[in-house]
Formats: C-alpha cells, structure tokens, sequence
C-alpha cells in the first residue's frame, strides 16, 4: 500500500482541510512504519525529517494533532489485553499488553533517529511542541512519548562530563555566550575569563550532539568562601593560583536543551564535578554555590506586614533604595525576611523557592545569607541584592537529601536558623 | 526505609530460601527504585552491577526469578487504568496506563546503565538470562523488557560504522577472531590476510562499548564474481590490486553480540557498506554475497526421492564422496535439489533457508549456484560443498525487497530458476 | 667540575659586569654542554630555559652577546682542520672539519630543545634576537646558527596543513585575530563570517606548537573573480552557496611566527591549498588573489612628473580626494601608472613592489587591475585604493616560475601590459 | 639548464658507466637543489625517493658514491673561507665558512625529507648505507651529514613517550614482535602476556614516524627483585596485581631503527619510564633491570685459568653441563669470575661488557649477580646462565652517572665487590 492511500486510511476523509507538506510528512511517517523493524529505512528516515524540518508554525501544528490523534492505542484493544493479563498474568498476556498499550509514536520517534542528526531532531521537535502545549493539551500525550524516548536516550550512562576551556571549539563556547541563564556572559572576553586557570567549567555532552552541551556549571577557585557576585563576574579581576584555592564556588549552572525539559542533570552533574574537583585539588575544603534567591521579593510582595515594618520594607518600591545608604534596620528586616523565606515558605511540603528546592533536595545545606551579594539590576529586582550559599558536604549530601524527603526536614546553618527566628513572621505565628 | 525491609517486605516469608548473595543485590536494586529518577544514585547502581557480577548460575537464576515475579505491573491496577482509557481515551488516561502497564524492571534497567560499563554489562546480563530462557519459560517477560530496552538503546542512530584493519587495536582484532562464525579465523595471519589492501573489513560500533564489535562484514574486491571461498580464504594467496577491482564479494557477516539477539543490524549493515565501498570504488558494477547453503543437506535427506536418484545421493554418505572423480550425473542432480531447494523449499511463505531468507528479504537477487564453492568439511557436509551468490543491485534492492515481502517473491537468475524447474521435485509436483 | 667554574674559566675576568641572572643562564647552558649528547640533561634543559625566561631586556642583551663571543669556533683550529682538509679531502678530515666549524651555539639549542615547550622557547629567543639585530650586528653569527636549527626543524615535510574553522579552539582562533597581517580582523563576528561556508581558512602547524599557526591564508569562493575587498570583508554579506563558486580568492596570507623571519611557507602553502580546494571543488576554474599594492604611492612619491599628469596627481595630497566624483583622467593616470610600477618598476631585477615579487616569483600571473579594490584608509594610502588580482593556473605555474628566475621576466594580461605601456613613463623612455 | 644537462655537467664523462636509473635520480636531486630553498618542490622530492625506492643494492652503491664524490666541499673554497674567518673572525666570515664547509648532501636531505613519507625514507636510506659502509670507507662523509640530520631531527624534544598495550594498534605491536632484540616475543600469545596489568610497555615515537617505534622498553611490576628471567617470560604465568609490586623490573630494551643507529635514545627512555611509573605507583621503591651479561663466557675463554679452576670450567665444554646437579665449586667460581668480569674487565676505561657499560653509564648500580637467571640457551651460552640486576635510585643516578664518566667509577653492591675480590684472578694479580 503507497503512503498516500494508507494516510487517506488512516485519516479518513478529515485530511480534507491538511496542508499538502504535512500530508507529505505523515505519508512519510506512515512509511516508515510500515516495515517491519529490521528493514526500517533510513533514507526515509531522513526525507521525514527533512520535510519536518520544511513546516511551518502551522503545519507542525496539524502535524502534532495528527500525532496525538491517530497514533494512539486502541481503547478497545487496549481493553482486550488488559482482562486478558488480569485473567492471567502470564509472559505472553504481558507482552501482549505492551505492545497494545505503546503509542505508534514511540515506535516514529525511533525510527526518525536512523537518519543522521535525528537525535537532535527530535529534541528539536519536543522544543516546538512544548511551546504550543499550554494551547493544546490534547498534545500532552505525544510530549509524554517523546519524553519518555528521550529520557531513555539522555540516560547518564550515555552522557560524558567533559572539561570547557579555552582549547574548547568556538562552536561550543559560542553556545555558552548564547544559553548561559544565571549570569549573562557579555561576549569573548567574558567568557575568556570565566575559563581562566582560576575558573572551571564542565558541561555534560551526548555522542549524538557533540556541539551541544546539555547541561554546564560555572566553577570559581576561591579562598574562602564568596559573597559576592560581581567580583567573580568582573573580566578585570586578577587571576589567582588555583593550587591556593580551598573552596568551588559553583556560581552558575544552566540547562541547555529546552527540548529536554523535564529531564534533571543537575544533581548528577554537581556531585561528579564535585568529586572530579576534588580529585584533581585534594586540598579543596569546601564545595559551595553562590546562588540568587530569584522568588523572595515577590513572595515578600504577598506578605501582610505589620506598621513599621511595613514602612522600612515600602522603601524598595524606590528602584534606587540600595544606592545611597541603607538603614541597618532595613538591612537587618529584609535578612531576617529572607531567612524565614528560604527556610518557613514552602510549596506544598518543599522550600518555595526553586533554587532552594534544587539544592536543599540535592543534599546541600543553606550555609549563610549574603547581603549586598548580588547588585545587579535583577538581584536587586528579585532578591532585594541577597544571594546565598548552598554548601554541599560531600560526606553528608545523601544523609541530608535523604532527611529532606522523608522528613522534609531543610539543613541550616545556626546564623541562618536565626534569622529566620527573629522573622516578625516566625514571631507571631 | 532500609533497602533490606523493603525486600523483605516484597518478598515476604518466601525469602527463606534465598542466597544471601541474592538478597543483597535485591536490596540494591529496591534501593535503585526507591528514590525519584532525578536522584538515583550512581553508585548505587555501580554497587548493584557489581554485586551482579559476583553471583553464580544458580544464584543468577533466583535473580531473574524475582525479576520476572516480583517487578512486573500489578493485574487490578493495570484493569482500572484500561478501563478508565476505555471510558475516556484522554492523554491524562492514556499516560496514567502507560505507567501503569510498564513493568519496574524497565526503570531498574535504565538506572543500572547509569553505571560505568552499564549498557555493556547489561548486554551481558541478556545473554546470561537467554542462555536459560528456554528451560524458564517465565523470564519471557524479563527478556521482553530487558530487550526492549537495548533495542531503543541500539538503534541505528546511536551506531558508528568503523572500518576495521591493521590499524586498529588488538583489543578490537581479538574480538574478529574469536566472534568470526561463518569462516573461522585461524589466528594472526589467517585475520591480516583479510585486511589486506584487497579486502575490506566493517563493523558497527556503539558508544559505549568501544572495544566490542556489535556486527562485523568481510568483503574482497575481486575481478568477477568469486565462485569458490578457499581462494578467497587462502593466506598464502598474492594481494590483489583493488583498483583493479569490479566485485565486492560479502564473504563473511557476522553478529558478535549473543546479548543483543532478536535486533537485526545486517541489513542496515550490508547497505551501508555497499554505499561507502561505492564511493570509494567508483568503478565496481557488483555487490555480491559468497553464501553458504546452511540447511540443503538436512533438507535433502528428509525428501523422498525416486529409484536412479536415490542411489546417486546415497554416495552422499561416503564422507569421501566429493574425493575422487565425481559423476556428472550426481553433480548435476545435486544443482537441481539445490536450486529447487533454494527457491521452492519454505518455511511459511519465506525460503527455508536462513541464509537465503536474510538476503533475498533485504533485497537480493539468487544470481549464482557453485558446485564446490566450499570444500570444507563443514561445506560438504552441510551443503554438499555448493554455495551461492547473492548480488546486491543497489538500484533494484528496494523493489526487490518489497515484492518479497507483499508477494512472497524470490528473485533469481535465469540460470538459477532453470536448476529449480529441472529439479525432478518440480517435475513431479 | 662545577658550573660556575666552568663559567668562569670560560668567560675569564670579563664576567665583572655580568648579571647574576645572565651568570646562573650561561652556568646552565655550559653544564648542559658539558656531557656527551648522550647523557644531555632534559631536566637541565628545562632549567636553563626557565632561567632564560626570568631574564630582562639587559639580561638577555648580555646572554647574547655571550653566545656571540665564547660559543664561536676557534680560528686557529679552523685554520688547521681546513689546512687538513685541502691537503687530503678525505671523509675523516671532512667530518672534522665540520665537527671544528660548527659553533657550540648549535649544539646548545638543539640540547635546550629537549625541554618541554623548547621548541616554541627557541622560536620566541629568535624572536627577540632579531629585535636587537640592527643596534647589535654582532650578534648575527647567534642568529644564523638558531635560524640554521630552526629552518631544519620547520621544515615542510614536519608541517601539516590543517583546515581551521569554526569547530577550532578558541585558543588557535584568538591567534588568528591577534595575528592577521592584511585585513584586521574586527573581533570575533568578523571572525566567524570569514569561517563560514563560503570561506576558507588553512594553517600551517608544527607538532610542537599544537596552539600556534605558522602562516594561515584566508580564501572565499566566489562567483567571478572577486574585484574589491570590503564585500569580502563585509561581516553583514550573505553566505553564498559554495557549490556554485568558481573562483578560490586568496585574499590573506599571513606570516605568524615573527621568530621564524626569513624561513618561507607561502609557496609551499598556496600551492597545496590550492591543490586541496581543487580536489574538494572540482568545477573551481581559477585560483586567484586579491592583494594589496604596498608600495604603490611611495613609489609615485618619488617619480618626477610632468605638468598636466603632476597638477592631477597632487589631488592626492587631499586625505578626502577619492571621496567625492573622481575625474576619469586621474582614475585613468593612475591605473596606467600602477601597471607601470607592477611591471617595470624593479627592485634588482625583480619587481619592486614585495607582493608583487611574492606572487610572481612564486609563478602567478598579473591578470588585473582593480579601480577602488580597497578603499580603507590603509588602502588609499598606500596603493590610490587599487588592489590587483594575481592568476595562479595551476598548469602555469612551474614554467612561469621558471621564467622568472630565469629571464626575469613577469606574466601579465595583455590588459595589465597595455596599461603599462600608456603610462607616461613609459612613453617617455 | 635541464636535470640531465646539469648531471652531465657536474659528473663529466665518468657517467659512462652510470645505470640509467642512477643518473635518473641524481638528475631528481639535482634539479630539488637547484632552485633557492623557498621554491624547493615537494614534487621534485617525491619523485626523487620514488626513484630512489626503485633502485637495487648495485644502483644504490653508485648513487652513495656520487654522494661521497660530487656533493663535498670545494677543498680551496674551504681553504679561502678558513683564511678569511682566520684573519677576521667576524659574523660574516664565519657564516660564510659555514655555508662553504656544509656538503651539499645536508641540504639535500632536507629537500628529501618535503616529500610525503620522507622522513621513513631517509631513515631506511641510512639502513642501507650502513649496511655498506664497511666495504665502502668512502660512505663516512655521507653517513656523516645523513646522521647529523637525522639527530637534529630526532631530538628528544620532539619524540613522544607513548605506553604499548592491548589497545594499541596491530600495526605498532607487530613491530615489537618483529624488532625485540634480548628476549625474542613468540607471536601474539606471547606478546599479549606481556602487555597484561602487571607488565607495562614504553616507547618513544616521532610524529612523522606515527606506526614505527624508535625504541621501546619492556618492564614487568613484581615484589621483589627478579632474579629470573623465565618466570617473567612465562606465557602462562598468573597475571599479579600492579597494585602490590614494589620493584619495576626492566627486563628488556631494543633500539627499533637499525637507520638511527649511533642516535642514543636509551638513557632518556629509562629515567622517564622510572619517573612516570613513580608517578602511576608511588610505592614502587626500586626501579631495576634483569639484564643479561652477553660478554662473560668469551671473555672467560680468553683468560688463562690455573690448574684446578681450569678443570672445572672445562666443565662448560659439555653443552649439557648445566642439566644436572652442578658442583657447588663450579658455581661459586663461575660467580666470582663474573664479578670480576663486570666490575674490571675494561674496554678502555669503561667495563668491557656493553650491557653494564650502558646501565653504568647511565648511573645505575650493580646490585645481584643471580645464579641461573637465563637459562635458556643463548643465556647459557653467552653468560654460563647467569644475569644481573642493575639498580635505578632514581637520587644518586646523577650522582653515579658522574663518578663514571668523572673518576671512572662503578657502582657495585658490597656482595658483587666482594665475588670480584674473591676471583682468582683477583687474588693472583
């Protein structure tokens, strides 16, 4: 059967009103099913994608429809198999089972990776669906699919770690400049020093996209543990002997592939730079972040306060509060804000704070609240210039990640406990 | 809780008789699953692999009998989730099923990979449970999921095509003698003969296994179509001038991977070399097999033959028929049952013979019959010494292909037919 | 005995006035000289190149007036080993003849390249030599005996050719921009549109200086000979498809290892890169330049004109003279007198203009000259904002080389030679 | 003037009896030195090792003869320049001197060294001419000039350590089976034993020779210092752990290019073995050989022995006299006279044997003579089976080395001294 006469099968006469591209790409898709799977054909593989790669916003839209569509289970098959395995759990009713309950798709997108540069296709192809998804979630269960093929793909038996610095190609580190999300990198000569002999940077790659990192974390060798933001940012600052370092200060970390969303490398990618670090500079004592706090301003927004407190705290709607001096009273409030924020303001059972969930789930410990550590327009903005340190003891990271979900028990520092003791908030409730 | 209760309480009482060393790697792998994806734990997985690697055969088989008893979906949970698709086939439904019908071995699987040298020691665990399926019907379904898994891990996508010659490691050349299983390779020599500068040697590599061949093709450039394989496998023979060359003879494919039965990689393969050989050899007008005829010999003596041609093919069981001078008659008679063995001989609507089945379903034509291609004894005795060639018309196998599989369609050589309809088989039928 | 005896023996009472610095180096080098090759130190090598390194501008100029004085041969001794040899020139006597005439110096730099990074150490002594060539012409026996041992060590068949694009490192990258000579490359944009598709970049490199072009050359493939600059050099322009070019234009060439001085790449490397391109692009029909005329208005400076031709000509004085309408007699004047100066003008009896005499000496033809090829500042100052295109036909090469040594005569277009032969000068002689 | 014409004038009428395919090639290098070096072709060279590879031994002997004849120095220009540099010793005078002393050869045999596989070349064409030079003194000038340039090329700075193992290339490992020259490898076997966890395998590469090792070191990590050689080389033996060993035991060393012979590579290849095996295992505490002793029988057939010692050593005559029980006093006195054998037996002032001479020199210790070490038959033959361990302390090597060459000292262990007092020979003189 051509794949034209099977699409019109497939598709009844509803294709009426499709776009002659997206029939060609679906005639395509239905093609390359059609074999058995031993005889897959690449080089339609590749015309697939290659008409894909033509549609646009409209098409791809139709296209994902037909995804969701038609190349679901049969409810009634679905049906069938089931009873049959409840009647009997044997090996061949649970077979059965699967092979009835998984969605053609899945079965697409494996064979669409044959072709050259199919993986990246295909994590392109979830990029665009993800962004139409909150206006079709009719789509969700083709995003399930793709996702659930990528996961499996992305497993971290499959990702290499490997060390960026300036012997790096351009057309990674360009990448960098372009995904970089904590700190923007202003162009080469930023970038260059941020991979100074005094600076590491490690990112995660995949044998099928080796021009794209997946994931990478900015690393500065320090003495002693850093506050601040700028100072590590600034492309003039003297580059110092790493062998004097005894704290990683991890400052920045950045998901690359929005395609891959859903999909977590940062807990497996700190601990393993963590413990390549450490290797390579055994006297390092201290692996830490330097991490902005990017929901305490709005969350401070939503909070009721009391008289004065509520003046000292108004003085933020003036964009320039932080220029001239600030009053120690507001200084001392907005801490102790802060503190009951990262420790006492949860979303359910966790931290309200994403980049405290991230770590405290992680096993880090909220080590010290920095005041003034970020004095950047958007630290102001989102943190009133806080940033804080996530420590992560390396001996202590599973028993700490461990009580976090059993317990949802958060590990603090006592200066930070404190501050969030003498919260007004701490001391009405 | 601990990973020993959590076993105990799968197990329950029946754990009495279980080897400690079981346990232990059960609890390992509970431990595996217990925590949330994005935080399973890499050593942890490296731990399970390696309490793996210490079990015995018997120890093995407890393993993978609580694999297949105690990870698979629940059957009351997998009817509620099909009933509730049938109710309403929403994606919400249809995730919710998919979960639900996936077994917990599948995730163990993923999570074991995360180790160093996962995905190969996971290859070695499918062989190992192989190896024992057929006296334990009940591990299908462990082999259904573990298969599933490497199946989307090895798509052709993720594989290298490397061309292998004396440059290559010895780790690599160790392996081509040791897998080599269709003309054995008789040490050093016998393998630097094939990878001489008229011979071509490729296989299939994947990332993660860079040491070990997934499949592996052996070809000569000659001039003409060989006949005969001793010339081809001579070590003492001249090296040949492959410029000079118009045939790629494919006298050797071999798949290296026990752990990886059931996924076909040979006719990705052959097509692929096909076109690179092409590239660089502009000039060659063939490619062609050197093929056994594994099964002809047992067909043979299961068919009923008639008076004069009975007592010529009872010289057959002399083990030094072929020896001395061979009647025409004979010689003659065997081509006939051969062809007509090749083309009518069935199994379903395919060609009985596994060899014939593999190419003229990849797109083959049957071009050739050779009397005495292989004096071997394991060609004698297995195909009365004939092989055959299987040419490769890059521009028809499609076609071919396709007529195979919708029309159940062999296509050979006129020659070749003729044999078949001469065959006093067909005469009688 | 001990290197500081040894020194001091060597270099008698005069060391008064010595540096410590300078005393400990040549200390170093002469306890390096000390043992038989065979037993030279790498770990005194590396001492003494370290010690180099801490050395001032003073310092250095003392060293090498070290090198120049004491590791010369002895007179006397090359009088009697050339007195030996012209008496019987045997092979014994020729052997010790070369043995007494080869200065120490030689010996020392082969055995301070044994250190790690020695190489790169010698090219950059060199390099600092030559600087202090002119005050110190003393020092020229040092510099022909380091350029001897590097010219011998860079020599072409050490060199490999290697494509540089965008998937080069930063760190080679960053030398481009820092080091190219004709058209300055405007920072890292500039940079990446003369790598795209329809450009070309190939660099010299030596095994031991993996991080540093020797000489780099920059091509575009074009449509047409290419006639003017800037639009290859516009960071905005379109990449063109490079399958359709049929020109290669060479449009830089750069020397990059100012301690490598007198040591030629170019011919080597136009003539392989152009051998390379032809072989990835078989339609290119023409290999040619775009170059700048260095030396075209000093040249013009000094000749004496005739009225109406000086009153035209001295509209040049006027830095904006190009900027408005230019009368068709001054482009025309001009370009007569620039094909004059191309081809008669001479420095000897090759051509005066340097880029000239590159081109032709290495067997290109000068195919046309180009009104307004570059109207930077740089190329209106030195050339009336004309650039010219020199042919390299492949099958013309040799024999117009051969011409050119030979007879000293330069291959030109007939347009070229009629321009030549309009100029005043010409007319008047 | 064309290659031919130039030959004819440079070599006269004596080319009369020239082979055509000789005079080709002289025509070759004529023409590759004719132009100035910058126009050198790299054609010209290809084609000349080309035609040089096509020469057999008679050709080749004529081409070496034209060599030594046509490309020395002119005795009166040298005589000139050697004037010149005597009455003013001046940069210029001693660069010209230098110029006019050079053979033209030098320059020849960079010219060569352009072509692709030019560096191989000249290194076989050196073989070669060694091969001859006896019977042909004439040779020595040109075997001169080819190894000068050989060593500056072969320099330590740009040779690469590289460690052998089972992932090294068949191409390479091939090579060692082929070249080792102290315990011969028996085929792959053999070799991969002793590439195995407990062995570790070195050599120096050069990158223009990338398949051919220059020289290689064998070393087998064990506990205790061997004193036997068999057990080492037993294919069969259990591999041990490397964690465990203390010793790294050098058990052989093989100069690879017969064409570099004269070129010292072995003291550098050993004391960066040592140091970078310190590194791998800092637990190593000794670092020694198990060497042979390949002169001690000639040498002990030369000495005239009294008449009960004479007896015994007699003994030897039997080639099967160390089959049985062996006579204590015959061990005890083969023992002594082997220690006076290594530590006063000269050749000169250096110890007679080579194997000493060369681990002496180096600045190794003598430290056990071992009874039956080598008990294989050149073991019995050269050495009455017996062999020696000299020890690397990687701080008093320097220390050592000194002394040798300074006071003509060997380094010996008190039990070695003592055998050496103890022979007769000693007691006698």
């Amino acid at each position: 059967m051509g794949a034209a006469s099977f699409l019109r099968k497939l598709i009844g006469g509803g294709s009426a009103g499709i776009d002659r591209r997206t029939e060609n790409l679906v005639g395509l898709c239905n093609a390359l099913l059609a074999e058995s799977g031993e005889y897959a054909s690449t080089a339609l593989a590749r015309d697939a994608l290659a008409a894909y790669r033509e549609l646009d916003d409209p098409c791809r839209g139709e296209f994902f429809e037909m995804l969701a569509r038609h190349y679901s289970p049969s409810p009634d098959a679905v049906g069938r198999a089931a009873a049959a395995y409840q009647a009997k759990p044997s090996p061949e009713n649970l077979i059965e089972l699967q092979a009835v309950v998984e969605p053609a798709r899945q079965e697409l997108f494996h064979r669409l990776n044959m072709a050259p540069g199919g993986t990246a296709a295909l994590v392109e192809m979830r990029r665009q669906l993800l962004a139409g998804l909150r206006q079709h979630p009719e789509w969700r269960a083709v995003d399930a699919d793709l996702m659930r093929v990528l996961r499996s793909w992305f497993n971290r038996g499959f990702l290499r770690l490997e060390r960026i610095d300036w012997h790096t190609s351009a057309m990674v580190l360009e990448k960098l400049i372009q995904y970089e999300g904590v700190h923007a990198i202003q162009g080469w000569r930023d970038l260059r020093r941020r991979l100074e002999a005094d600076r590491r940077c490690f990112a995660f790659f995949h044998p099928q996209l080796p021009d794209e990192p997946i994931i990478f974390i900015e690393v500065a060798l320090t003495r002693g543990m850093a506050a601040q933001v700028q100072p590590l940012l600034d492309i003039r600052s003297q580059v110092a002997d790493a062998a004097e370092a005894d704290c990683a200060m991890f400052y920045s970390i950045t998901n690359c592939q929005e395609g891959l969303r859903g999909i977590s490398f940062g807990n497996q990618l700190i601990k393993q730079v963590a413990e390549d670090l450490k290797r390579e500079f055994p006297h390092l004592r201290r692996f830490a972040t330097l991490s902005p706090i990017p929901g305490f301003r709005r969350w401070l927004d939503s909070v009721l306060l009391a008289a004065p407190d509520k003046l000292l705290i108004e003085r933020l709607a003036d964009p320039a509060w932080h220029l001239g001096e600030i009053p120690d009273a507001l200084e001392k409030l907005l801490m102790r804000f802060c503190g009951y924020y990262l420790l006492k303001a949860k979303h359910g059972l966790e931290p309200l704070d994403p980049v405290a969930r991230f770590h405290l789930g992680n096993g880090a410990a909220l080590e010290r609240l920095n005041w003034m550590g970020d004095s950047s327009e958007s630290g102001i903005t989102r943190a009133a210039g806080m940033m804080v340190n996530y420590v992560y003891w390396l001996d202590e990271v599973e028993k700490n990640h461990e009580r976090y979900f059993r317990d949802h028990d958060t590990v603090a520092s006592p200066a930070v406990e404190r501050l969030a003791r003498e919260c007004p908030l701490a001391q009405n409730g």
